[in-house]
């Protein structure tokens, strides 16, 4: 089955808020061409776009991996609500993963970055 | 000069939000005794709580790293009032760190993530 995965971020009218979300992503995007990021709200490229193109290129599925530290009301309640519209007008399925924040390989890099910071 | 960090993630009155972020920075704070976690708001121990407290143990400055992907309003204006507030009330000098989602390890962590997730 062919399937693309979005990394789903937040978004702002600010724009290095998106630029950080860019350049965060930008070693995950570079390994895997599968791979796209967007935004929920207020930043592009949004997530109907992207779950869209994926579409159109022929994807059977997309996996959603949000870059959120934890769930608050967007990952319980709006974004699930998005992807169930989405699949039915586009006709493609869609699955969101928990959040990156969840991730054991997560936990590990926070140890490590305060590890540099702390003299 | 004695100095503590401080990890500083938002808050929630959903108790399962700062346990996905006591969670996280289990392994951080066991590497490293001086650290500690607090929320800006909603949910404790506040970052007044551990301010204090630092204080209290006789550190001269407080390291707050922000839990937070990116930088919107919060980290460029609350934080940052909340801080100088701070330093006034209990004379302690703070600095404030970039936020995690700036650091090139967190990058390299969601890239390992993605290719987990990735057949």
């Amino acid at each position: 089955m062919s399937v693309k995965t979005i990394l789903l971020a937040h978004g702002s009218s600010d724009l290095n808020w998106s630029r950080t979300f860019e350049e965060l992503a930008a070693p995950a995007l570079a390994r895997h061409n599968s791979s796209e990021l967007a935004f929920m709200e207020l930043s592009k490229p949004s997530l109907e776009d992207k779950v869209k193109e994926a579409k159109d290129q022929g994807a059977e599925k997309v996996l959603v991996l949000p870059l959120f530290l934890a769930e608050g009301r967007h990952l319980r309640k709006d974004v699930p609500a998005m992807l169930a519209e989405y699949e039915e007008r586009y006709g493609i399925k869609t699955s969101l993963l928990p959040p990156i924040g969840k991730h054991p390989k997560l936990s590990e890099a926070l140890a490590d970055i305060v590890s540099d910071m702390i003299p």
